[in-house]
């Protein structure tokens, strides 16, 4: 048995990691943490999660365990890496901290000083159907954000390829507990029900420059294509559906498009390729750890992808067990069907 | 035109009645406060609601106006009224401060010293349809609570008549606006979403005194009927359903109790009596307001009552205004419709 | 591995069983079944499903299985289970063709003429928990409804017990799902959504009698309460809430009741007993095979239950995989976790 | 008082107009008509419309109305029409009959032989905001479709202007009524409750075409813009909102482009202009006439506009009945607030 800890264990994401861990076969879970609710049972916050006393972050004993999964705001997640990092734990990390490579840019956009830039290099963006090679002697894993998992693997191919050339634009629309676990007037019941609200246009959102550092290396000597993206928040609890509007270089036919993705995904066990000119939705996805990727012509240059995850799985937690699974040399989909 | 101030509207309730009052042709709102958006316009909150300069209760002139509407939290509710009396406004409260007649049961329930039980006696209890005698010269007005309207307005005839003999029970369902614009994490989308929570069972909710209050009143001589009080918590935005079983004294027939029913409300402009074993339902009512009732037998003795409203609407600032236009001497529908 | 067909994939009960079903250990689905799909694989029509291929009833190769699983309308499934049984099949049946013992109750409230009804007495009524003896041997399992199922696991107790007197009162919530995978105008989501709609008020739904032939039963030698029954159609797509009002005889106590609940589900995998005073909800329940019961008192001679379930996992599909795990000798939880 | 009838309505579109018109002063409604509730009341349809006693089509008293609004789907819509300028009536068109003026377009889009093609010159294309002059004399109107109403309105300053260079990009987000009260498996709450469907993408959607032609007549001798349309079905009963992505060309400024705006809507009643780099969201607009613009810059050179509207108000019955004020020279916001 693997044997792990989970720090901040009462969001959306500690919950989902939660109800994931405990049918594990090869995990046990010593602990899970919480500032706010030290004291109780996990299940006293969510009612089907495990009956897990809640400790505090600093009396974790980080010496018993082999990993961490870390749930935790940004900042406060790298701070404990640190932590763990010294007890001689392997991290995987679900906040932001080591997800950009440039520190500039994660100042910029996070507003904090990082407080270990030197990791920075060495962490591994754990998209995991591009990232096993590093995966596997990894210490510390950055899981991706959820938009740009739901952006990302629909581009991964084409973008690749060299195929681009001009300004991608991403319209996502994603379920409300993306925004997390937060007692906040936004979030109440009756200001998002039956309502739809777009934020953070305009290269607003913290995702944008997190994507773009993925596009950017893959596009390597290819001129990199821009990046437009329009998150929206959409009345249903969870799942993010991507339409992502791709330029394509002159010439480039959908069947040969068609063919890449064909190639990249054909035997991923968690990447559902629609056939031609099917969408991918919410329900091909939501909780579940799949990525369904639907491909169709807008017009005669413009490829439109449609990425759907669910936000809390693929695009959080579920990613994150499937990241354990490939750092610990475990069968890929181990208690993630 | 008369000439009305708002206290506390940036609440759902305040909201609600800012709406209304903005297109009511006999009305000038002339100060709407808010103590936690001072200096914002309502709009900027509500973004339907009209573009009205929010100012804090201690700015507001009680001298320029007739009339104080008060969706403010009970006690603030009470003490702002004794302000507005002294100004010489008339008072429409919609808070719990003047419901109850008993000051016994209203410091055991709210757990406050009443700042004016002097008062409690002379308070006009605004179920209008039962109420418009004491509401032409009432100079405060307490607005019942959104399950008690709902509950009450059916209950009415039958427990005049004395037909009851035995314990009611009222299963109410709400919508969520109900508990207040807060930021609470049991209000959180995700948490009420595809969910449905029943709280406050056995006796624990300030509703059920009230309504027993009205009940031992129009039992008269008879012996008052007990009453369970049930609430739930609905995934939807608006509307109460309350589904009512009431024992009848033997030998009461069906149609004996439904020609009371026709009798009380065949003629009120809000009242929906439904046609016999047609149960009400949250889209008779909703948005409007109406209150829908159904009657039934569920079985020999058993009669079930059904009672919609929306509880923004005739279960608070709907009723609010409803009140106001018969204390004013003006049609009772004007802006209700 | 035990090989099972199953008749009415495409239903929400059907699709439910096959995503239980793709991931059973000890299962091979050698056919699933389809009148309107035939053609098609189940994932076309639920993008989650398995892509099983749909055959015609007709076609189904009844020889080569061990067992059959019937979502099927009433009647239909009857005249399906007489060819299964006569290919020597155990039948698991989640229709309600042989829940009833009464041939007479059945045709009054099926209102059509029962295919088999000397199987009545012999079929197991599968309310899992207490139905294990029979199950082991059973040839026809009879699947009980979701209302009942959420009725009649918190109601076993006290009425087994002697402990009622009076009429019950269970008041009913469930999402949309329970009304089945048709088109109709009643179900379209513009109908549902934000709405809250009781029917069948007035002993006029199937499961009241259903529920009141367990209850006879249950009462044995004691007087059988009478049930009144009431359904709500609620705007959430599954999910089952009953509240459930007992008269209790005098001088029974809280105490005793909670003891009673304690020894009859301890150590029952799938039945949650909250603390006392704890009020089961849908989120207990929901997208799991558990049963969630709460206690408390309405007033001093009124019990009230609580029962949450999720009405197509233990409430059909669910419930339907743990029958046959018994039936079969597996351990009960098996692929229901 | 104006006389009118109202062919379909038991639509959500025919509702929506009844809902309206029983509150309008200067309108007097003589018949609704209904092929399928022929008989009934619309209030046994939708609980909060007017008790309007529904007849067939075929015994509509056309010559007893001015005026005659066609809730009706395409060709029929037609059909009606020549009906009605047979009797004199003016003819207010819900339908897609006359919106486009090419013959072959409609043709090609619609798979029908227009039943009056001589008439698609004549008609007025109701975008009222931008069409009143021919609206006065108009007999015909064909109001616009929902989706072309949240994206034109936006658009028309900018493209009048001919200020846009290349491809416009419309993701463009709809509730569930806009495909009208059908009893379609598609519209089943389980299937749209908490699930996202983009279709119709790759220019395979009506509505494309109807936006096109304006956007050509507005480019007048500017080469006129592509325009990719991409429609997602969202989990909420009504309210569009659409994000439009707007190539500028080189050199136009966020401030030349606010001014256009500011000057094109500032004074128009149903149309809230935001402040720059506030978006529209559907609270903005639902249940209202209104229709709310936001822009801001997504990059450099691409500007994002977003618009929201109630696609059953002003995106339907609501611009019906604005159309109607114009050409019937009443005040145009009447009934509509």
């Amino acid at each position: 048995m693997i044997k792990v800890g989970i720090f901040g264990a009462t969001g959306y994401a500690g919950i989902e990691l939660a109800e994931i861990l405990q049918y594990h076969p090869d995990v046990a879970v010593i602990f899970a943490t919480s500032e706010s609710y030290t004291g109780q049972t996990l299940n006293q916050i969510a009612p089907q999660a495990p009956a897990w006393e809640l400790v505090k972050s600093a009396d974790a004993p980080l010496d018993q365990v082999d990993a961490v999964f870390l749930c935790l705001p940004h900042a406060a997640s790298a701070a404990t890496a640190v932590r763990a990092r010294a007890a001689g734990c392997r991290v995987i990390d679900l906040s932001a901290d080591f997800r950009l490579k440039s520190l500039e840019t994660y100042e910029k956009w996070y507003k904090v000083e990082h407080p270990k830039p030197e990791w920075l290099a060495e962490a591994v963006y754990g998209l995991t159907e591009h990232a096993r090679d590093g995966l596997r002697e990894a210490d510390i894993v950055a899981c991706p954000g959820c938009y740009p998992t739901s952006v990302l693997l629909p581009l991964q191919p084409v973008v690749s390829a060299g195929l681009v050339d001009g300004t991608i634009i991403a319209d996502s629309k994603t379920g409300v507990s993306g925004g997390g676990r937060k007692a906040k007037i936004n979030y109440h019941f009756v200001e998002i029900n039956d309502n739809l609200t777009p934020y953070g246009l305009g290269q607003k959102h913290r995702h944008q420059p997190e994507m773009l550092e993925q596009i950017v290396k893959w596009a390597g000597d290819n001129k990199a294509p821009g990046l437009i993206f329009s998150p929206h928040l959409v009345s249903m609890p969870r799942g993010i559906l991507s339409t992502i509007y791709v330029p394509l270089k002159e010439g480039v036919t959908f069947d040969q498009v068609y063919a890449l993705f064909a190639e990249a995904y054909q035997n991923e066990p968690f990447v559902i390729l629609l056939p031609p000119n099917q969408n991918a939705t919410v329900a091909h996805a939501v909780r579940s750890n799949r990525c369904a990727i639907g491909l169709t012509m807008g017009d005669d240059n413009t490829l439109i992808l449609t990425g759907a995850i669910d936000n809390l799985t693929k695009g959080s937690s579920g990613q994150a067990v499937q990241n354990f699974n490939v750092m610990f040399g475990l069968e890929e989909t181990t208690a993630l069907r």
